[in-house]
């Protein structure tokens, strides 16, 4: 089965960025507004349950901590993709390492932007357009992290959660 | 914000659920195939956390069981909606009931039924169409359930995981 790690931000931003996504993203049936941790990875059902194990004891080690969102980004002209900008902290790339550690198959292959996708495949146009409005509105956010999630794909692409991890930072 | 608790079944389950839902059940984008444990409720931030945390209890007090999905069945003539019926076995009934306690608002309005909807607000020849061919297509399938998770609703009507609870027995 699919598997990755994601963290959900609060209602209000998921709300925000899905006024963007219904029109402009087409997974926005499949998955609700995310930041993604681990990018999608195999495992079979044995193997997830070690995975899950070793997730837990990341999250431990952990402690909450606050997303910054900065501003409107697009990843052209790689691919016409619009996102949320989210700060770099030491408290997230260290958490983002500690998901990548060789348990887990170790670094992944590109630098690690932390982001909210709001808009992807995209016309040329549409994307210039959509951009241009999205840039003069602006984005300054901040709000607590406190949990994420491993989530599991089903066969029609849409993503479920199988687990929540709290950050409780007690092992730390 | 609104709030409810559900269990997911497996991943094969909710294949065979959504490759109904995705043609008959206009909620399909809204929630992946559940089985719901406690209606939608409505609650603050504040009291969502004293909630949260009275439910980790709960969960501590039932050990996994076996959902068994016993037929395909229908709320007609009250809705016309289609639906596995699960069967409603001791421990089953005992988390629905312990999910109901005076903490939680008390016993629900209506006998419990427990159930994954796999289609709703069919039309009258719909309904007698959809709900023929699935009754001669039968449905026996028994799985474990071994957490369940309490969700909360998005401006857009999806609904979300806010937190996995393993039902673990440790305190029964």
């Amino acid at each position: 089965m699919k598997y990755g790690v994601a963290a959900f931000p609060s209602k209000e931003m998921q709300d925000i960025a899905n006024s963007y996504r219904k029109r402009y993203d087409p997974h926005y049936a499949k998955i609700t507004p995310h930041m993604t941790l681990k990018d999608a990875f195999r495992a079979d059902d044995a193997k997830i349950k070690e995975i899950a194990i070793e997730i837990e004891k990341v999250a431990k080690r952990h402690s909450p901590f606050m997303m910054h969102v900065t501003k409107v980004s697009s990843f052209a002209p790689v691919t016409n993709t619009l996102y949320l900008k989210v700060e770099q902290t030491p408290e997230l790339m260290s958490l983002h390492e500690d998901l990548h550690s060789d348990f887990f198959g170790g670094p992944p292959q590109f630098q690690y932007v932390p982001h909210i996708t709001i808009a992807q495949q995209l016309s040329d146009s549409e994307h210039a357009d959509i951009y241009g409005q999205l840039k003069m509105a602006g984005m300054d956010h901040k709000e607590t992290i406190d949990r994420f999630h491993l989530l599991y794909q089903l066969e029609d692409g849409s993503w479920q959660v199988y687990e929540t991890f709290r950050l409780t930072g007690e092992k730390s």
